[in-house]
């Protein structure tokens, strides 16, 4: 059992609030048994950014919330780990944008949809969300991938134009990308295969992202694209900001 | 469920293979809610070496083994990921160090100390291996720790002289080094406080550390102590290490 500290200004206070919501999940049977093993991977990464979001990742977000807002058919694509780490604020971002989420998730079993699909509804329903929630019932499939993992919604994932993909898996993001999409991530791995083949890696913490962009919704800062934004400049930017604190440690 | 690739020259094969163990061990209830999540850290980092044995890991590596082997009293201090992923090569280790294994562990219950026992000695008695499996009857305390994590046996941890404590916390490790013995840990994590409360930090993945001491036993290959040895040094070289590696791939 984890135990969260009482106190918010506690130093690992968020750190313990997202491994407590990781508990609550699995014991509603919302994750598959990679998840807690690919957490631990992103909060090495995170540490290596200080648990903060870096200046390159907080231009990734006001450049990839300026192109959803822009987009005709968003969507936001929900894993067993998104929805767990930061269902609420993801719903949250969707109210605001007025686009659906799908759930989408790699390992698909019955049981794990309902699981995901019943928590999302409550949370819409105990806030009051506007947002359509896809993913029960696929009836279209991403071309280049195999199996179940292929299985996507026509109205959403395989019309849109844009997509934001939270802690996705590098074949799934590269189909997407081959689809002629716009395909936004948010990867503590900078090096891993998603950072490099998105159209923008925003390298920073789940519920920081959203919670940064649904601020920025609400405050009406005007949020703009990068002009000839270069995906691969931000990556460098942030092993960059890496090495940096690693030399800090010598 | 992980799928292990039937071929050990698959690049992933060993990174699978330790996630297989993982899911076995947890089935088991050898596991503490944070091992995966703790596994997964692991990873990140490892992969941050090239998920190889770099230099300084080797020379750190030999120092403590000759350490071990000059020791009155040492004593390889067990916790559940550490059964998990390397219990036989472990196991083996003290059967050549002709030393003592203590299961000592952070989140004590008679469940998961009884698993971890019932693992141990079934290798144990497969293997033939002579080794005394201490822990299960604590009957002293490690000054400085509040609750169950400071008990300890008086004839293992607690009257050794030098220790060995892979994937230990910052904590104990600290607590250890107070009492004055010479504290050899293996951390992932150059920047962990075990990394640098340790006398020597091994920083590279288990069960290569384990397999590389046991391979240098059996091969009768020498090892000598590094004189004037200076941990802080091997944390740098570790560090820049990580950090050459990143700038290979800007």
């Amino acid at each position: 059992m984890v135990e969260i500290a009482a106190d918010p200004s506690h130093p690992r206070y968020q750190s313990l609030l997202m491994r407590h919501r990781l508990e609550q999940a699995e014991k509603k049977g919302m994750l598959a048994g990679s998840a807690l093993i690919a957490h631990g991977r992103g909060e090495a990464f995170d540490y290596l950014l200080g648990e903060q979001t870096i200046p390159s990742a907080l231009i990734a977000t006001q450049h990839s919330l300026a192109i959803l807002s822009a987009a005709q058919h968003p969507v936001i694509s929900l894993n067993g780990n998104v929805v767990a780490l930061a269902g609420k604020e993801v719903l949250h971002l969707a109210h605001l944008l007025q686009c659906p989420v799908e759930i989408n998730i790699f390992y698909r079993t019955p049981e794990r949809m309902k699981a995901l699909l019943d928590h999302l509804n409550e949370i819409k329903q105990q806030e009051e969300f506007d947002v359509e929630i896809l993913g029960a019932e696929p009836d279209a499939r991403i071309p280049g991938l195999e199996g179940p993992r292929a299985n996507c919604s026509k109205q959403g994932i395989f019309d849109s134009d844009v997509i934001l993909v939270p802690l996705e898996d590098g074949d799934r993001c590269e189909a997407l990308v081959a689809m002629g999409k716009t395909v936004l991530v948010i990867d503590l791995n900078p090096l891993s295969r998603t950072a490099r083949m998105a159209s923008v890696t925003i390298v920073d913490e789940l519920s920081r992202v959203i919670t940064n962009m649904n601020r920025m919704l609400l405050s009406n800062e005007p949020v703009q694209q990068v002009k000839n934004y270069q995906n691969s400049q931000t990556l460098q930017e942030t092993l960059g900001h890496i090495a940096t604190f690693l030399s800090s440690k010598v």
